[in-house]
């Protein structure tokens, strides 16, 4: 995430390494670079600022000099000191706050994926987003225009959210069995908000929430960051294994049960009735409450699936979880919670202090979408092109992966959990993807035990990108194999 | 926040009791109010209804009767039991979570203000926003149509946010004095989340925070809650006094120091210029970094402010919190925090665990003000208008509280912090407006010890309400000391 914006300017009379020098020293005097800061590799340096290594290693000998920088062998480069320390007290080393702070960093492998997909050079075989290609740009345009015509203030909204909005998603969840008030309803910014808000808002340190192994929760530290343990069950084809609930709840005494019933993130499975019905009697057997995560439900591309959790909870057990950012735009970070009404005040108000609610813009687009007929027909148009997508995915497997991976068909979603059956290092493939500007994301950021796994998203990439992109991860498979 | 849209239909043959039974019926059936709930009181239900209480006790104690709910003197009625639970396992009570979670509940004052706040005929003599009638409807019109008609796309932005919205603020910044590159900045959903960040992401548990007393820090529970704990400095009216800065982070080892230098919350107080440099020169000596909240500042009235301790932080010792909240938009959830690069990249990493950014949206739209000029219109228009309204208010508390308190008059900002003389229960005196519906926000949920405050806004309510609410105050309190 150090990116320089800067290059120096090869016209002027000032020798280049110079103007590095000067560049330099104006982000340690600013503060920008302080004492203890690890400069990039002197390879990165160079590429960044478009010159030669040896320019680069003249500026830093330079800035050595001054006794700015020190260099040591196998650990890099630091700021260890600046002008005006010299002359004042020492500088601050700010390595203790950021190795100190409570909430664990993200793995390497997501900061990695996170700052790649920053890239605009790169091609995106795994990104869990709609293709820029499926925005609606024109109706969006529509949506803007509209609420820039109504709206005459801009202020907070009330701590569940804007209630226009709440009372759209009111009526528009009732088509899959949900009814409930806008006051069950609690707008977040996001359905990983709303993790963060559960994790802080209504479990203990120490607690544990069982899920499906693999899954999305595990590529996140938030839980683990609030000293909740996350406990994996076993699933299938069909969803998880609710017969093997009760015997893991009884160890663990689980506090929650995660899962994505929909078109599952990563595996992209989908749960059946059959499972849903045994799932939800079990977890009320056991006193179980359930979060389901269902941001992926609209984006079915062969049959509807079953009923949400949610539409047969006659005892207010599940935490129901909607979003936006599948089916429309990651961009407006809308979602939202429904759950009994005093577990949604209890959100609200730590909604309240973490934020003070979500951007009142996005949740009057988010209204003019919903309201309007526009999200439907948006939908409804998304899942013919991810059909197109999943369909020319899976052809490009059969052609280039048939003797070396195994995958399911997804019903629906984004996803294939690609099983790769030569013994091969993913995080090697990874990196070897990455040099040739391919970004995959790796199963063991799902679960550590899935190492042989590659999560392949179809509906980001083109389908040009797909087929280049899948031929060409196939190609490095294989050297990988030789 | 047990808001019930819902009223009886008074033409309808089925007795009104009758509907309100169902409809409790319903809220109980679909889980929204699940065992353990306390409903609303009669008095309250009768007011949502629209009903005679007698009306309510009927609808009541018919649901005794079906064994649903149950009432006990002086604790309310609370669900007890639903249909299906007879016949099905026990109902899960949520209580155990709401009230176990590791993060505190707002303070019960700031619970109150904040569900009083969204009654619309509510008076608000201390809410701490601009009027919605400076807001800059026309101008935001023209600022969404150009968005609108440029945006090609919706996704998620970098981890530290939309670059082209850093360079706006990169570019702003400098006529504070500040200069920093874009990838120093990190865009954050107000200057709360930047403090929420920072308590997760930079500091122990155990650790303390050393800030002015009172100030609107000691009103959230965000660093209680993440075990760090804030101790308060004397100030005066030039600001936090340096001098006392050694021995109390001797005694207290403290983390960082808060400080808002600019129109204090909720004292209104400007730091001077000489205590600016005195305190970021004991700061700099003790290795203390600082958090400056200088979101007030372009809120000046008479003079503009000193620059900020940021402009002067040569050794990356400031973490610097700016905000569209106060002068343009609190609806667009836009703030930013500058400080060294390596703890911009942490707070980055957080956030993206947290809700992955901001709107993208409101970002866009953030941008564009920033670019055009209109900003710069915008709070120059902004500036006449706070000056009438604190002159307005000066004269109104000149004519009612001249015998009964004190004041400073404030140079910028929204807040007059209103000292009452005569010993009157700041309490009683909030729930006695309350009743009469006008918000004042008092003292202590700044600081337990200042009993004898009113935090006083005139930036929200118009000049007439603020006549006429300011009026009806000194009488509340002339009838109190009586």
């Amino acid at each position: 995430m150090n990116t320089i914006d800067w290059k120096p300017d090869k016209t002027n009379t000032v020798p280049v390494y110079q103007q590095i020098v000067q560049f330099i020293k104006q982000k340690i005097a600013n503060g920008e670079w302080p004492v203890g800061f690890k400069l990039p590799s002197q390879r990165e340096l160079a590429a960044m600022f478009g010159v030669n290594r040896s320019t680069v290693i003249t500026a830093l000998d330079e800035l050595m000099a001054d006794g700015l920088i020190q260099g040591e062998p196998g650990k890099g480069t630091r700021v260890v000191n600046n002008t005006w320390s010299l002359l004042t007290a020492a500088s601050l080393d700010w390595r203790r706050y950021v190795e100190a702070g409570m909430y664990q960093p993200n793995l390497p492998a997501i900061q990695e994926i996170n700052r790649a997909e920053a890239d605009p050079g790169i091609l995106r075989l795994s990104t869990g987003e709609l293709s820029p290609e499926l925005f609606p740009a024109s109706d969006m345009k529509q949506v803007l225009t509209q609420v820039a015509h109504t709206m005459d203030h801009l202020g907070y909204e009330e701590p569940k959210g804007y209630v226009s909005l709440r009372r759209e998603i009111s009526r528009y969840v009732k088509r899959f069995g949900i009814d409930v008030s806008p006051s069950s309803i609690l707008i977040v910014s996001g359905a990983l908000q709303a993790l963060q808000l559960i994790s802080v808002g209504l479990l203990q340190r120490g607690a544990t929430v069982l899920l499906e192994k693999p899954s999305y929760l595990f590529s996140l530290p938030i839980f683990q960051s609030a000293g909740v343990r996350l406990s994996g069950l076993p699933m299938d084809e069909q969803g998880i294994q609710p017969d093997m609930i009760p015997v893991h709840n009884k160890k663990q005494n689980g506090a929650f049960l995660y899962t994505i019933p929909s078109f599952h993130n990563p595996t992209g499975y989908l749960m059946t009735e059959e499972r849903r019905r045994q799932l939800y009697q079990i977890c009320e057997a056991e006193q179980l409450p359930i979060v389901e995560d269902d941001v992926y439900r609209e984006l079915w591309i062969d049959a509807e699936p079953p009923l949400p959790l949610k539409a047969r909870d006659q005892n207010g057990l599940v935490l129901y979880l909607g979003s936006l950012s599948k089916t429309l735009s990651p961009g407006l970070r809308i979602g939202w919670v429904i759950g009994p009404e005093p577990v949604i005040n209890r959100l609200a108000d730590i909604k309240m202090q973490t934020d003070y609610g979500s951007s009142s813009l996005s949740q009057r687009v988010a209204t003019e979408w919903l309201a309007g007929g526009l999200y439907d027909d948006h939908v409804r148009q998304v899942r013919q092109e991810l059909k197109k997508r999943r369909d020319a995915a899976v052809q490009v497997l059969e052609a280039h992966f048939h003797d070396i991976a195994e995958w399911n068909v997804p019903q629906g979603g984004f996803y294939i959990w690609l099983k790769i059956l030569p013994s091969v290092s993913m995080r090697k493939l990874f990196h070897r993807a990455l040099v040739e500007k391919m970004l995959i994301n790796p199963g063991h950021v799902y679960h550590q035990g899935e190492h042989q796994y590659v999560r392949i998203s179809y509906s980001y990439a083109s389908i040009g990108e797909l087929h280049e992109g899948l031929g060409r991860l196939a190609r490095l498979i294989r050297e990988e194999m030789a």
